[in-house]
């Protein structure tokens, strides 16, 4: 059940059943030559659907940009603060909040999204204190990585993976791009700024080789990431 | 060409030949008993991807939510505090004006969010002086106007409109609804807070009458949008 | 009934037969080679205080300085950021809210403040249920175009009017300026910086020709900006 | 030479010969029985405009709205908090340096206003190093004490001073007010809360006998103030 | 080399020959019937000064309060909010910043922080490129986690530890506390709010039993810190 | 009793005897060649400890970081924006007096807080009218004045004074530095920026000559300072 496709009337029968929804959250950020700059966005917002297909659950707004300040040395990418970000997620449950809603589940595709959700949630709690939120980052369980370790082993990477390029190439298969790859780049330390970022990872990948990725792939990941998530 | 769907390197090449991104942004809130929760946005969207495809533009992320406090009374409306939507306007065109753009084109599909993308712009032209950004309503233009009058007179109403929700039914045919709406109501005096908004228009309607609105409807009404915006 | 001239017992007494307030807001800024910085603030002081002599009601402090960002490339504009005015109007409300004043009715002499003084009253009306608060441009009525067509036709231009500094003369007879204007310059795009604004209108006028204001013209105005807006 | 009554080309004039500006600050609040309730922005603003004819100086629109917390109690007063009065003197001062000006000289007449203006000093003072604020509190001068001291001894109080009715007394002699005042009340413990306030000094007064003033002190405070703050 | 206890030109000094400093930060927040309010800050500020012994190393003002909402159901417990915080470390970075300082590694005591101080980098590494921060967690290396499992086993919990209180009965030996613990209670499930967490661990342990803690446990451990986090 | 020592059973037990709570803070800033970088907090925290042992009352944290923006030219420094400090003060105080503290009784060390005290103090007790905030500046009393001038005469000066400087000889002998003073500069006139403050004094001091101070000064100023306040 989708929000935005339903009306307020369908939403106050949801409600008399249950207090949950599920918040798709990720980027729209460079993802190497081959990955989709919605790479984040929409690996979280199909899983979330599935999940919501699954449990009959209610499936609220994907929130499509998150915070990408390494990222911005490439052209496409955009950013919000962590300030701004924390401020969205606020005011976003407190909308629903307002309306009974009292779980939150926030599937997300973007790592770092995940310090700016924390420190909002520590706020919303202190706020609202009947409210729960909860994060599900989807590649992120024993189950995943054990999968993509025999897909990818060491070629999976930390950005532009092949495990998130294959889960795009199976939700759009009409979006999938061919491109020359730059040389192996070895993800071998921190990164801090734009610049830093681009000169060490000319292409935008950061130790991954996503010419791997494959639309069945992309299938076995997004369902048992529907699985892993969906049991939690 | 839509920005998520592209590659990073796709807009660098898009770069070389337009300094120009059309935004999408809409709301999340109530439409009334048979009008999606989605409505401003979606409309928003839809026109913006037409006028993308008429003009090879790109098309950045959709912003679906808006500011929207006055229909807060009805579940499943999701409202950013204006200061918060600002911020995020303001995030986004920064973001993108770093990798080159300049000219900011936001198709918008919800009354609510109009002053508060003035004063973005109003802080963006100062802070960003080679950036402009420009505002346009999709049911603002004379042809509409003239459109929407013969097709509903003073039916048409200020809110779940046959107009917006016709434009919904042509996008998502799959998503029609169809619900009992309550005694008509006349829009005749100014709402300024959510309670007085749900006592005085209980089913969330303001003076419309959305069973008028059909899906061949919505097809005039984009097409006509797509050509006026288009031309500006 | 001037707040400023009043003490708090007078303004006790006052809140027992009404909890309406008017309070005029303009902008410190450039208004041509011969319009007073000031006017956006004067023309809409004298007729608040017009207003509230014909009605018996109270008027308080003059907001003088609004948001007035594309005019800072002239020296002596003073310009509060939006977010920085939204917050005074916000206290302001607060403050008279706190003694029981529940209609909140600003007098606007400029523009630029209308999407401010909208985003304010959308928190104010979320924050306090109660309050309504009301916006009235001086110069947007039916009658006062009308008036302004038959003295000044397409002379009167879109700042640095000949109207409003006909009101100015009215008020302040002796702060009569007259200097050169620079060529006339049509009003024909759309100016979105300071720098722009400048180079595209460089005595500060918008296709406006206020050498055609008099007094007995911003008396005529005067009068009837009272009888219109005191009527809503 | 009036701010709001100068012309854009007068202020560019006045530049060549100088970048110092006069800005008058006060305060919106309760003035016991007699007392104006604009009484503190009053004084500032005369003795503001004495000193600029004295100085041939600019003078820039008052702030007639200051921090009042605890005078909340009493209807009438208007309060900004701390941190709004704070950005309202930043983007006022960063406005007029931006023209060129350096030289800032408030003229405060209420001592709530003191510790924001010295906060918002610190930062104006980093943030443009070419600028100099000055704080001149008409009140504080040992001329003034004395006199004061002449005139009304310990009855002079702390709050709805004789000192300061006289002035308004002086500059508006049409609004001179006579109520009874409540039993004298020695000023003997700190206030912190609007509530505490009221029950303390139920008619706002601190300690003063605002019934002492009279029109020709005010002169003397007036010409006097002008005389010991334009030395500095 | 301890921040406070130099001159500045002793700092000027130290930056001829090195651009890194060590900053310590903790919390105020209770730890349990027998655990120090200032448990994570003491041992923060302990660990980071034997380090800065070692590598004779800029050890910089302790940070002493964190984000501990959820310990706010217990009295002592001073908390920031995460907005606030943020803000707080950004000036502290910036300010050092601006003399030369490039490298900056906090030394954490307390998992409430974590998610805080990364946002905060976030923005630090955004505002100036050439700064890098650091973050190491002294509870969070191999080595740790081993030598606490040979100590305690599963009787460390997650909150008001044995590890952490014996580190403070080595740094404070005078300050170790006796006092008689609530039944033992499994640590079994996420908690959001100050009073769910009371409720659930009545008296603020979770998981833990501090009552293993000794003195010289926190000799080995606070070595075993020092040359962990010092490697890195 | 110090917080950071206690246990939240012992603070609970010391609200059954008390509600007033003791809060240092100071700066960590430049103090000329033989000053220490900490001077102001370790003055207010050894005062601040020393009268909690006279009156067995609560020490809290200290606050070892104020605002010091005009000492930003000499490294080592470090500020809080004012308005930075300000939020840190009220979340402070908020989380205290959730517990049921209502007497905050600061001990300053530094001259630059006491402007961000007194607005954050105003905004506290608008938002908890219970609550009491209350400022000792440790060098501001009759008494310390003339010890004061007894000793050191004009010598004194305003900045690196021999009076703070004995203060942290007495309470940290270890960390006695001496260095070469430049020459001899008289206090003489206002100083705004950081540039500019270095400019004029080279090496930190305003007037002062911190070779006069003791051991022995220290202890005597020490042991007043707590007479004095503790009177309070």
């Amino acid at each position: 059940m989708l929000l935005h496709l339903s009306t307020w009337q369908e939403i106050e029968a949801y409600l008399q059943r249950s207090r949950g929804v599920i918040i798709p959250i990720g980027s729209t950020e460079q993802h190497g030559p081959t990955g989709l700059i919605g790479t984040d966005f929409i690996c979280a917002e199909a899983i979330a659907q599935g999940i919501g297909k699954e449990l009959d659950a209610l499936i609220a707004s994907t929130l499509t940009i998150g915070t990408a300040e390494h990222h911005m040395g490439f052209p496409g990418t955009i950013s919000l603060k962590p300030s701004t970000l924390a401020l969205v997620i606020k005011d976003y449950v407190h909308s629903l909040a307002k309306h009974g809603f009292q779980h939150f589940f926030f599937i997300n595709g973007h790592g770092g999204n995940i310090a700016v959700l924390k420190t909002a949630f520590t706020e919303i709690h202190t706020e609202l204190p009947n409210v729960h939120c909860y994060l599900g980052n989807w590649w992120m369980s024993a189950a995943i990585h054990k999968l993509v370790q025999e897909l990818y082993g060491d070629k999976e990477g930390s950005h532009a993976t092949p495990s998130e390029v294959a889960v795009t190439m199976y939700v759009y298969p009409d979006a999938i791009k061919s491109a020359p790859l730059s040389e192996y780049v070895n993800k071998d330390r921190k990164i801090y700024a734009p610049q830093e970022f681009r000169e060490r990872y000319p292409d935008g990948r950061m130790g991954s080789d996503p010419s791997l990725a494959t639309v069945e792939h992309g299938r076995q990941l997004y369902e048992l990431a529907i699985k892993e998530i969906g049991r939690q």
